[in-house]
Parts: C-alpha cells; structure tokens; sequence
C-alpha cells in the first residue's frame, strides 16, 4: 500500500535477482527502512528478531531463504536443512511451515540444475499469490462493510476495531484484516479504525496506526484495555483481525489478547471477523485450545518498551521494578463460538469444522 | 505496608503538624521519593496530577488539604471554595466527594477558633478509619483465599490475578484488593500474584508490582492481553481488583480493562471479586453504564510511555505515530452480573441491589 505518495510492498527481489529487499519493521514507525537479505543466515534472522514478522509475510520471506539457498547447494540435503533452519526460527506460525512444505515438494522432483532458478520463480509467484489472496480476502470482507453503511445514515462512519498487526505489512501486499478497509476506502465508504496498540510489542501502535496514516485511512490509537467500554457504548460497529493459525474446527490463534476482544464483542452483540488466507487454516488441528502450543516469549518485551524519546533518539525504557520477573505468552486462542465468519479468499466462512469443510470441501 | 524492612503508610502528618508528608508515587518503581504538601494548591496538585492516587487515598489527602484552608481562613465560605477546588481535581473519585462531604458536615456546626484543630483531628481518624475499613476487607477475602488453599494440595499455590493498584499505595495502609493478599502472606498461605501491567499509566507494573517486591509477595507481570489466555489454561483461581465507584445495582466502575477480565473470569468460571470499602458504593446510581461518566484523559498517556533507560534517567518514549491521534477512557464499567462478589468491610455482599441492602440496611 501507499507510504505517502508512493506504493510499497513488504518484500520485493533486487536487481541482482538473487538477494530480497524487505521494509525493517523493527524501526518502525519512527525510521522507514529498507534492508537487502543476501544470505539464509540473513532471512533466518530477519524472521526470528521479526524484521519482518506476520504469517504470509513470514511464509514469502522464508520462500525466498530456500531459494537463496539453491543457488548455493541445490542437493535434497541442503533443501532438509535449510527446511529445518527456517521452520526453526517461528515454530508457531503455520504459513511458515506451508511456504517451506510447497517449496520442498516444488524443488524435489527438478534437477538439481534448474532448482535454483525454479525456487526464485515459485517464491515470487507465492508472493503474488498472498497479494492476490489478500485482495480477494478484501472484497469479501468489504461486502460486509457495505452492509454496515447500508444500515447508517449516508456518510455516517463505518467503526472497525483491529488488534495487532494483520495489515499489508504481515503480508506482501493489502494485509488480511485491513484488506477490506483498504478496498472500502478505495469505495469510498467513509471508516474509521480503532488501533489497539497490542501490549508487549505494540505492533498495533507501530504497525497499523503507521500502514493507516502512511494510506491516509482515518484512525484512533487505543490501549488493548478500551475495546471493551468502546463496545459497550456502541462506539465499535464490527472487529476484523488477523490469525496466526486456526484449526479444522474455526478455533482461532491470534496475538495475545484477541480472545479478551471476542468475548467483548460477544457480550455487545458487534461482530467479529476473522480474516484468513487459506494456507492459515491447520487441518491438521481440531481444538485450538487443548492443542495448540502457545510460544512464551522473553519477560523483557514486557518490562522493556521501546519507542523514540524526545530528542528523537530510540531507546528503550523499563517499565516495572528490576525485581519483578515477568510471563509473556504471544498468542491465545479465540474458541470458535465466538467468532461470527471467517473471511477467507473464496468467501466468509462459519467458524465451524462443517463452515470450513463447505468452503474448503477439497481439504474436508 | 513493607518497603524493603521499613513500614511505611502513604500519608502521614508532619512533625509540623500542619502539613503533611506523602509518597510521590510519580516516581515509582525506579525512584522512592517522599513530599512535603504544605497549602491547598499542593494538595490539588497532588490529586490531579497524581502523585497521591486511588480513591480512599484521594479522599484521606483532600480531608488533610480541607483541615489545611481552616489554618488559614475557618470561614463558611472558605470551607465551600476549598470543597469545590479540591471536587475538581478528580470528578469521578466517588471518596473524594465522600471526604469532602464529611469535612464540612463535621466543621460545620464548630465555632470557627475551633475548626482547625477539629479537622485535623478528624482527617487523621478519616486516615486511620481508611486502614480499619482496608484491615477489615482483607479478613473478609482472606476466607475466600483459605477456601481457595483448602480444595488444593497441601502448598500448593493460590494464584491471584489484579488489574491496576487497589494496593496499600492506594490507600492509607494495606490496599483494598491486596489486602487480602497481605493477610494471606501474614497467614502463612502460599499465594502468587499475577500483575497485570494496567496500560496506559502501568500502575501495575509501576505500583502493584514495586508493592508485591518490597513486601516479598511472589508475583509475575504480565500485560493486559494475557489474563483470558491464563484462565482459560487453568492458571488463575481467582480475580481481585478495586473499584473508583460501585453502583447501589452492584454495577462496578474500575480502571480501563476491568470488564474484559471480567468477561474472561465468567467465561472461564473463575471467581471474580472487587474489594471496595463502603464509601466507594455511590448509592445514588442503580445503572453505572448508563449513569457514570467516565473521564476522557490526554491521549499523549497512550501515545507516551513513562519509565527508566538504560542510563537510569526517567524519560518518556513516544511508541505511535507522531500523526496517529489516541483516545483515552480511563474507566469502564463492569455489569454486575459478572461479578462473584463485593468483599465490603462488612462482609461479602452479592453485586445487586438486594445484596447490597442486606449488607447495609441503613443506606437501603
């Protein structure tokens, strides 16, 4: 999408044909910087220390690692390892696992002469893939804008509350969850956002509050504690987010906190949507909650918040006492009961094991 | 309560007599600082600024700043601007209003000579009034805690989930939430606190969590997305936190992001308490949603983060969009139907009218 007048994506391969260029998110959204991959090693570490972070982003971005890696050692062990490398680096997110799977299963049956060139071919398609997924997720969520206008008065705001980071900067190109206020603002049905910041690591104040002034969409910051009194005085007219992994069963695994939000919706009758490409959904997985092991990341994203101070430097500030260790668990699973569709690609799905088999029947 | 091996209150008269001497709580966890208040101006800034803050606090410290106007200017008069300038400070501290109140029913009928001594005497039993009220509640919810101790193995741990500071930094002595904590910890029960952090002004990581290290109560920071995960996961037996207002309908106001855990408790089935002394019951509201007005604060306390850097300064870091607005409610309202129980210095209350009069016949 747009950075002020002038469209980026995510990930994008350089002239050299070989090395990718990403956006750094870690800088953002006080420093817009752009960093050139040139090694495994590289994208390994621009996936783990989240450079680049978000599950189709991470999917593309890991693509490309196994693409780097044909070019020097095509053999099937290099393509094990290098599968073992990257798949290492987020074990929680399930697009990282499908992007190295369909790389594997690609390059495998190729001489090993043509893997490298094929690798890069079938990495940039999966990236014009998430985009063109994304697009599609888009205006399958934007129908469901339109309805909501349709019941206001005209010109009256459309209220959509999201909850970390499921924007273009997640994936290639239009994000999931912003993808239908992208194609509503291109509509020109008048939105309004409310970001939570999405405590430890506020990717909901760096991230999407910069994609929606960087895109010009009318916002308002909020702290994860306020989506609840917002619903409760109708402030909130639908929640869209985004899905690190949801099962068989329409569970759905999100950045911590998601759940707090759905029950809110729930008590105050406001919908709430999920919006998901496909390759997010683990069929593998029933019930979310028994089975789904949730990735506890370091106490210090808790105590420690960074951010820019006055004299512009950036810095991070701790915020509790030394004393006071601290728990930090990423991710918590939305039970599927309290989701009101699932906004795929081919269309909103019911949260449900049968919602899914009827719009997916291939995988049921 | 303990800080380190000394005992300390939050507000105590001076040598002097006149003035008095508080912890300024702005500078907590990383500084100890101890301020001198000696006219009605520092009191009110204190209050609005929130160097003293939680609501029996508020109301103990404004008492002080109304014995203080007596020293200078005893008159009717004077009692009434003193009782509007300090109302002012909090509009939405129901034991500020409560204070006032009593200041100037108590001076009221006094001759003027003898106003100032008199409201001395009377913020002082105001303050130690505070810590009975606190010592009682606490007795009150440590029944529950024993309950809790005794449906589980021997040592096995009691884990208790707070939001905000309903801690003795909240009130004169041994907080109202934490109270029962305290008792606990004294009663030799195993317990453990999870300490949500309270976003935006992290008054628990900054205050319940520095109270929990100096006191030597095992506890964990966590922050506010995290408490459904925990419960639904089993980790939570029991929720306490305060409240600024109860309804007369038991509906409860507390700082933003008390609903949603309120929600998760109900969801998962953990008790779910509030510990409030009675002056914080508003008996002349039934509905607290459509009733309470809840304060709007500056939206630079969401876009701005307060705490230590690395080279030990205090400064503030900006984690949003210099573009990116933020809103800011500082409260919400949790319905009475999903609370377990009030835990009053009477006893433990249903959160319902009927329940509510039970336990206080005379104010029904």
């Amino acid at each position: 999408m747009n950075v002020g007048d002038r469209h980026f994506r995510t990930i994008w391969l350089s002239d050299d044909g070989r090395s990718v260029e990403i956006i750094d998110q870690r800088w953002l959204p006080h420093e817009f910087r752009i960093e050139k991959l040139v090694t495994v090693a590289g994208i390994a570490t621009a996936i783990r220390d989240m450079w680049v972070r978000g599950a189709p982003l991470i999917g593309v971005t890991a693509a490309y690692g196994v693409a780097m890696q044909m070019t020097d050692d095509a053999s099937d062990e290099a393509l094990d390892t290098v599968w073992e490398i990257l798949h290492d680096t987020r074990p929680t997110a399930i697009n990282l696992r499908w992007a190295l799977d369909e790389m594997r299963r690609f390059l495998r049956p190729l001489p090993l002469g043509e893997r490298a060139a094929a690798a890069y071919r079938r990495a940039n398609e999966i990236a014009d893939e998430d985009v063109g997924l994304n697009r599609a997720i888009g205006e399958n969520g934007l129908a469901i804008i339109k309805d909501i206008a349709a019941r206001k008065q005209p010109g009256e705001t459309v209220n959509i509350l999201t909850h970390c980071n499921a924007g273009w900067l997640a994936t290639v190109d239009y994000g999931t969850a912003t993808s239908p206020i992208y194609l509503a603002v291109e509509a020109g049905i008048p939105v309004h956002v409310y970001v939570d910041e999405t405590r430890p690591r506020n990717q909901g104040a760096q991230l999407t509050a910069w994609e929606m002034a960087g895109h010009g969409v009318p916002h308002t910051l909020i702290v994860d504690n306020a989506g609840g009194h917002l619903m409760q005085r109708g402030a909130i007219d639908m929640v869209i987010v985004g899905t690190d992994r949801t099962t068989a069963d329409g569970d759905v695994c999100n950045k911590i906190g998601t759940y707090l939000k759905a029950l809110a919706a729930a008590d105050n009758d406001v919908p709430f949507y999920v919006a998901l490409p496909s390759p997010t959904i683990d069929w593998t997985v029933g019930d979310g909650l028994a089975e789904i092991p949730i990735e506890e990341r370091s106490g210090d994203e808790v105590s420690l918040v960074w951010g820019k101070t006055a004299s512009g430097k950036i810095a991070q500030v701790r915020v509790s006492p030394e004393a006071t260790p601290a728990a930090n668990p990423a991710f918590d699973v939305t039970p599927a009961r309290l989701v009101t569709g699932l906004i795929t690609e081919r269309g909103i799905a019911k949260a449900s094991r049968e919602g899914l088999k009827a719009m997916f029947p291939e995988r049921g």
